[in-house]
């Protein structure tokens, strides 16, 4: 084995990490962590530190971690046939088996599955599918593409333009022109603060429609949404929102992509978060919990009404121009067969269900009261504590003191991991669907210390 | 085990393969074929079928199928620790020692590796961090990137446009307006006859830096190439070219991306194709060849001078905002350390140059003189063979007889797998690096053969 000094000097000199400070990271200024086991809702580092994951690596260990029947799926696979393509109708076992399994779960009206490695390509495809969609239909002007403040659907050129975050726009020149964004459905940030839910969801919705008038209906190809808000703060619709949106979708005749990314396979306590909240949508993203990312495997699900506009697309121009080298990868979809399997036997989309609700309960009863604790919110198996400097008027804590930051630092030291939302000051939770009661409640104690360490 | 015919009604209902004529597949009207297993240069379906696949799946099973090596590496990985992510500075031992493993590998002057899965979501790594590196150095308007046609560099909306092909353009709006074409090294396609490689290649590279001074190169950021085109026809470069076009891109200050998701690791016999043809890369794709697709990964390396840059951004702006989940995914790095560790030990970019050579000699000795064969070229275990009319005038075959569509068909039948080319008609190969000189000639006999029984 090697030693963890040798590997520390080759991360630094060798590895350009995901959303890290490069400066800081390469002169050694910054913590690396180098993981090397984990089970159930615990992962531990080479140097022995144990910490329970209340984050699920980035909201996907679903099924949680080292479970041996995805594991000896994969090495199955891996032995048997590691790779083929899914070109021109080539298909494997596992990959047509995976397809048979996510349409038997996903909503009657959906017809049938494409499938990518990441949420970011799955949202690429789904736009290319939508563009075409609409040239076929002879409306090539129906091409932009609606998202929300405070979405996340990607960190590429147009999917990174689709998030409606500032770090992933800054210094990148995104949004480039065909997104457009409307507003965030963050009840607790209103503007107003006597509207009711169900106001502000209306609020919301003619927001939206005021937009599609500015910009012409007939510019507008699709409504891009999680059913639940993640990366942007892990925020649940207000009463009413999804109802509201899609009155205005379908009035201006609008795709609807119902980006699932987080929700798919059954992080809100049910399958999908468009069965959760009442969504038809004609595109839905998968990624994440498809595999509990045992290995890189997304997918976009398209509705009967799309899929016969893309019969008519080939049967008039060929072969559709779309494809990547790994669709459908077999080990890829070997871990996905078994994961789903896993997650019906274990009854795991229940758990996230029930433990969920307890995990929510537990926190808003620990943490309600507290003077810089504005909201505590959540569904399911997410939950965001949110922190402000008063209460009652909601002002904001001093960025620069990074409170969240510390925060979060100290729950490690306690033995949990949370997330800091990259914009405001957001703890994010969002464990893997084993969790249990004792479980909720050790993250629940260490949030609630760790706050107190910090603000009182 | 499941039963072929119910395999195939599930695939047909539920699947939306790449690249397939999706009215066709869904309809029955197509053939599928089911992939179980394959060993070496060999696949085989379920129905027993067994065929030397000549194309390496898509120019990517390098090391070839089968190697218990690279799948116990990943049953061992998916039982230790099947994933934990990278970002803000986390790594595992995989991931770490294969960014060593890359870098050691790569042209010295490269810096850090930036994991990613495909060659698509590379190449939009790649145009992000080149916007970033222009508007951290104050050049706001230096954007603009430079393909060429029949350049491949994905499929995405982004990579799609940089893609030089028109199946990847028609119905879909691409390109995008930020991406700009300038000529492809087509030497065998040059439009005056009488030019030797040579000045064909100054040819190419005038038209280059009359399309930049028409622009403005205050409004280019790079160019992006593949060292031999790849799946816009399999095109060594002419002579000279690759020092003739990096001449204008010193002279105006433009970075250059050396796509190797097909050359890197070995496929021209050495390990890079920028080493091959001397070139000096800002960023290089890699993807195919580093797992041998046993698992999906790829990667963008950089330059020491373009990270002095992404330190400085990241050192003004904070934490870079950009990350894939599955960035650096532990089985997908234990794949590529046991892949490239194999390569060397059985000498396999050596034997992809020798029976490269061997093979492409074969072929031009088979087929040089049929009238329809206009050309026979190649690099390494790349080869192509293109079909004409008319041999002495170049005259193109008539695309709807679908003359290559047919010979790739009866070679099948034969037992070998080859590409028919999406653009023009051409007959590709990129067998994997284990191909003996036997298995070559049974290539070259079963191409001769299909041509012969196809054309005359």
């Amino acid at each position: 084995m090697l030693r963890n000094d040798q590997l520390d000097q080759w991360d630094r000199e060798n590895f350009l990490h995901p959303s890290t400070h490069l400066g800081q990271h390469a002169r050694g200024e910054s913590a690396t962590r180098i993981i090397s086991k984990a089970s159930g809702v615990y992962i531990e580092d080479r140097d022995g530190t144990r910490l329970l994951d209340a984050f699920a690596g980035l909201y996907c260990v679903n099924a949680g971690y080292g479970r041996t029947e995805v594991a000896d799926a994969i090495a199955d696979q891996a032995r048997e046939l590691a790779y083929y393509h899914s070109y021109v109708g080539h298909g494997t076992e596992a990959s047509i088996t995976l397809a048979k399994m996510i349409m038997d779960r996903a909503p009657a009206h959906m017809s049938k599955v494409y499938f990518g490695l990441s949420g970011s390509d799955a949202n690429e495809t789904n736009i290319k599918l939508i563009w075409y969609y609409n040239n076929i239909l002879g409306r090539p002007e129906k091409k932009k593409i609606i998202s929300r403040w405070r979405g996340y659907h990607g960190s590429g050129l147009m999917t990174g333009s689709l998030t409606g975050l500032e770090l992933f726009h800054k210094k990148f020149d995104l949004p480039l022109s065909q997104v457009i964004h409307t507003e965030a459905p963050y009840y607790y940030r209103r503007q107003d603060d006597s509207m009711s839910e169900e106001q502000f969801s209306a609020h919301c919705a003619a927001e939206l429609e005021a937009l599609i008038e500015r910009e012409g209906a007939d510019t507008i190809a699709a409504f891009i949404g999680e059913p639940v808000l993640g990366t942007g703060g892990i925020v649940p619709p207000p009463a009413g929102y999804w109802q509201a949106i899609q009155a205005v979708l379908e009035k201006h005749d609008i795709l609807l992509v119902a980006d699932e990314v987080i929700t798919g396979f059954g992080r809100l306590g049910t399958m999908f978060g468009s069965e959760h909240y009442g969504l038809k949508p004609d595109f839905i993203t998968i990624a994440k919990g498809l595999t509990s990312a045992y290995a890189p495997l997304s997918g976009s699900i398209v509705s009967d009404k799309v899929w016969k506009v893309l019969e008519q697309g080939t049967d008039e121009n060929g072969p559709i121009g779309h494809g990547w080298t790994y669709s459908a990868h077999p080990i890829c979809a070997a871990a996905g067969v078994a994961n789903l399997k896993l997650i019906d036997d274990l009854g795991l989309v229940a758990n996230a269900g029930s433990v969920g609700g307890y995990l929510n309960a537990a926190m808003k009863d620990a943490l309600g009261d507290h003077p810089n604790v504005g909201d505590v919110r959540g569904e399911g198996l997410l939950c965001a504590v949110e922190l402000v400097e008063e209460k009652a008027t909601r002002k904001a804590l001093d960025p620069t003191r990074k409170v969240t930051a510390s925060i979060v630092s100290a729950m490690v030291e306690q033995g949990v991991i949370a997330r800091v939302m990259p914009q405001g000051e957001i703890i994010g939770f969002a464990p893997p669907f084993c969790l249990s009661q004792g479980e909720a409640d050790k993250i629940v104690d260490a949030t609630t210390q760790a706050i107190k360490a910090t603000l009182g």
